[in-house]
């Protein structure tokens, strides 16, 4: 057997398979998990790890609650296990005992020698976990040949106390298994955090992130290798599948036992004790928990300020991000296609290169829909942009259906003037023509509304919020245009043409309508914004930001009159910390407006 | 003061005043409960309850996360406090200490003499109570010169240990606080429920519960007051306002102590025991938490079989509901008139029935759009619906907007035979002519799709499914039926036409269409989705359940591939136990279809 073998060389082989599951999919990933297992074989690794609830996909939502899917991933495991002779494997699974509890299951060399239940229950932000999860009430650590592995599920790394619970029990080596969602900021955060607890305790970890998008969330992968000292030896990729190998030297590995002081303190009565502490055998016997009430001193912040560490470009990251966001819904809900309505302007231009990027070329097609106040220089740049991107291009002008839908109104609206009415309902004809293409073809409509025009409700409902997916639906307007640059720059060449990136921004839906007429400048909107949506601010805060007063509370009435739009909207893909959908839930029926 | 005038009298006056909040309103809660404090004087009650949350509504969602949502409450208790003189008043309210409660004010006579903190939060079905609040740590007991009045916040009533510690304090009355949501089933189970655990512990109650509409939640009222022998003295209407006065027997309320059976016995760790209970004198006085490790012992269950009491009846009861829940949508969020799409059929004339008994008939508007594959009897029907529900009504036929359409895409579509595209299109036409109605003067629309068509996805995104509220959208078909003659029985003429009833159901988007071409009959395929949504059953399960094998996996398929319509509908009134929105949260991406 591999560890044994290898129990006297100089290093120990770590390994962490960044799968792209698929939720529900669970003959899909065990064939994945099954192909990582027999590749890592071939690598002579001795510890392999995959991502948190890797069998079922994360998250797998209310299907927990169907009557078999949680006995259906245990069938599951049943194929996996007779596989792993010759190597450690932890593989994410939700297991019922009782209770349905978030789990790692623990294989070695051909048997389930034990399984670790999640303690820390996100149920903030995006997640739900306390509506399907029961609490583990104690950690697991394995005593193996190779090494002593404490196995640690997502949140539980994020949790000091629970690392240095952990730790003092003298593992060698922890096993993360996460499916921790991407956003600008998180990445980064994640990879200090993880890095500090390793140097906090002095020990090795292995930490194992999902990748893939589902839904809204995007999944970025990143594994990671860690030594006792915060050293990454090995890091998977960003936005794509790997298997990310890293040795650690064996002395190296175990002398993390030795080095963590030990010092006497109360822990928190949310985290279990170093008494809750399970230890189990490689013959899969367990020793009793151990009573016992001093824990680690951990005082630090892992957190360094943000300035200090630039190693990924946000915007880049945004990009990518989404592009894997789009490829993954389109492919994993069985399209091969996708149709956008390109106005001219920024944000369909960046959508479709996003879509271009995610799907190929074949495989996007643009559609023009020029109105009565469409521009020449928007068909122009429309057309220009398909040329650019090599796309399937086509024309249908919305004059005639709008004429007709005029003539049906005549008498009913003879008294009333044009108004938002009208504007609404050529957005809605274009939502209609797209929604056609994509019956009559099998094309998934892309809704190309950026963040600061859902924030405000500056979109129409049913017309271009029409879709499966908001690409760019948690982009700011001003990310919009910085990403615009980062895919020319990349490019080499103004893919999205110059015109559109220059150009005063205009839903073109009345004669010389410009946004700058009803809309602050998009810094100033984005702004206040970002300190009412992501920081939650009130109106009195925002104001003490230094943004006006009149300003702030009329933007804050367009977010919150919005609301019932945005309850309707296609699921926007997820890149900053607090997107719209299930990471924010407010009321449709609401009259607190402070 | 009131109370201590009456304490030698030989009856406990108790009220609950079951408002309808508005979530946000916190000046307009305020203000009903002061007005409800002066109203509860005036006929000599000595102990007021109001709803749960109730000065910020419920349920307040993300508005818990604002920054200063939760001061604000404090400030409008500030304006309660001082007008309590002479009663005690037992008030929701979400507090900040340290964490996030969901809690009771109670004050006595002008003064805040303390805060229970609700233990139980449920965290399941439509609710996320574990997203925003701490469980509170004890239990609390109000000593006061009228009683021993133990104070409970809604979930805290349905665990029987919870219920069981306070008793065993010897408490005289339980205040029970709620917002508990209606569904058919619910409301005649939570009666008998409050009934059993005062004739289990001999103690009085007063159960206060929120009535009004929220989105997708519609709470019935029924507040209750009960003798400590399960004797209901005062009930609250169903679905409006009231308060609700009881009197109980000095000597009867003080009977519990007396009687209850104190038994060793041990209490589930999620529960807290005896010894959490905190003891509040009227004077705001604490004494320490006692300790002790006993409890009462409580084997029955609370719930008699459903065929023992059918005090209301299913049907008139979600009607009822339904009624309620348009009006509160439509008056909270600002608009005074609806408007429908009248397709002849009975999905549409139900709804326009519940909208006028709603709004009024002034202020309900049919709209018919017939299109060349209607029926003359459609037409006919849709007029004469309006006609007897005397609401305003107007044809607008689809035909030139359709053929306008057909030419813009003859040429793209020259290639292919009618489909699907041309059926959605003709939904999609009529949902702008109702959108642009509402844009132009200002109704809301109402979508008239039933559960059943939701569940299979026998709708049109941006069609038929356009509205802000989806009326019957958890009423699966075999039920519309039900309430569309029970509705004809009440008025005592055919005010939905016979016709309408009693006629095959159609879309009528395509040359002789019939439901029954597609879908079973209605009372198959209501069975099977009854299984598969409301009780989560897979497909063998359903198929043990008598079912065609084959049909039933039709049926699964159907509503999985749905998924992504249903996240884009209209807000859903909930009447059954599972409806579509945050009570049924399935992923869009899913391959699991067991």
């Amino acid at each position: 057997m591999m560890t044994s073998n290898n129990k006297s060389s100089s290093f120990v082989r770590i390994a962490a398979a960044q799968i792209n599951t698929t939720v529900g999919d669970l003959a899909g990933n065990t064939r994945k998990i099954i192909d990582h297992i027999q590749r890592a074989k071939a690598e002579h690794v001795q510890i392999l790890t995959f991502p948190e609830l890797a069998i079922c996909g994360y998250p797998p939502k209310d299907l927990l609650l169907k009557t078999r899917f949680i006995s259906d991933q245990m069938e599951r495991l049943d194929e996996i296990i007779p596989l792993t002779n010759g190597l450690l494997v932890v593989v994410g699974l939700a297991i019922r005992e009782g209770d349905s509890y978030n789990a790692a299951a623990v294989i070695h060399d051909g048997s389930l020698i034990g399984v670790a239940r999640k303690v820390g229950l996100p149920n903030y932000h995006v997640f739900d976990e306390k509506r399907y999860f029961a609490r583990g009430e104690f950690l697991s650590v394995f005593h193996l040949d190779v090494a002593n592995v404490g196995v640690l599920i997502c949140e539980d790394l994020w949790h000091p106390e629970t690392v240095a619970n952990m730790a003092s029990t003298g593992v060698d080596l922890i096993v993360g298994i996460s499916a921790s969602p991407f956003s600008v900021e998180r990445c980064i955060e994640r990879e200090i955090l993880i890095r500090s607890r390793c140097q906090d305790h002095t020990v090795g970890m292995v930490f194992c992130n999902q990748i893939g998008s589902q839904d809204e969330l995007i999944f970025d992968g990143r594994s990671m290798v860690v030594t006792p000292h915060g050293r990454i030896v090995a890091q998977g990729k960003a936005f794509c599948e790997d298997l990310v190998i890293g040795d650690i030297r064996f002395e190296e590995i175990h002398r993390g036992r030795l080095a963590v002081p030990i010092q006497r303190d109360t822990v928190p009565t949310e985290t279990p004790g170093r008494e809750a502490v399970r230890i189990i055998h490689s013959d899969g016997m367990t020793d009793p928990p151990h009573r016992s009430d001093f824990s680690l001193d951990i005082s630090r912040n892992p957190f360094l300020p943000k300035s200090i560490e630039m190693k990924y470009d946000p915007v880049e990251d945004a990009y990518n991000a989404l592009v894997l966001g789009v490829r993954d819904y389109v492919r994993k809900n069985g399209f091969e296609n996708a149709v956008i309505g390109l106005s001219g302007g920024i944000d369909s231009a960046l959508t479709a290169t996003i879509a271009v990027d995610a799907l190929g070329s074949d495989h996007v097609f643009g559609v023009s829909m020029p109105s009565r106040f469409s521009s020449e220089h928007s068909k122009d740049d429309a057309a220009q942009l398909a040329a650019n991107l090599g796309i399937g291009y086509k024309q249908f002008p919305i004059e005639t259906v709008f004429a007709t839908y005029l003539r049906l109104f005549e008498a009913e609206f003879s008294e009333r003037d044009a108004d938002i009415t009208e504007e609404n309902l050529q957005a809605r004809i274009r939502g209609n023509i797209l929604m056609a293409l994509s019956n009559k073809f099998g094309y998934l409509v892309l809704a190309t509304g950026n963040k600061s025009e859902l924030a405000v409700g500056y979109s129409t409902l049913y017309g271009d919020m029409c879709g499966g997916l908001a690409v760019i639906g948690d982009v700011p307007k001003t990310w919009v245009y910085e990403m615009a640059r980062f895919r020319n720059r990349l490019a080499g060449t103004a893919l999205i043409p110059e015109n559109t990136i220059r150009k005063p921004p205009s839903a073109e839906l009345r004669e010389n309508q410009l946004d700058a007429d009803s809309l602050p400048a998009y810094d100033v909107l984005d702004g206040i914004l970002h300190a009412y949506i992501d920081q939650d601010c009130s109106v009195d805060e925002i104001v003490e930001l230094g943004y006006d007063g009149m300003l702030t509370r009329q933007i804050v009435n367009l977010v919150d009159r919005a609301e019932y739009k945005r309850r309707q909207a296609a699921i926007v893909l997820r890149v900053t910390s607090k997107a719209f959908g299930s990471d924010r839930r407010l009321p449709v029926t609401n009259k607190y407006h402070a």
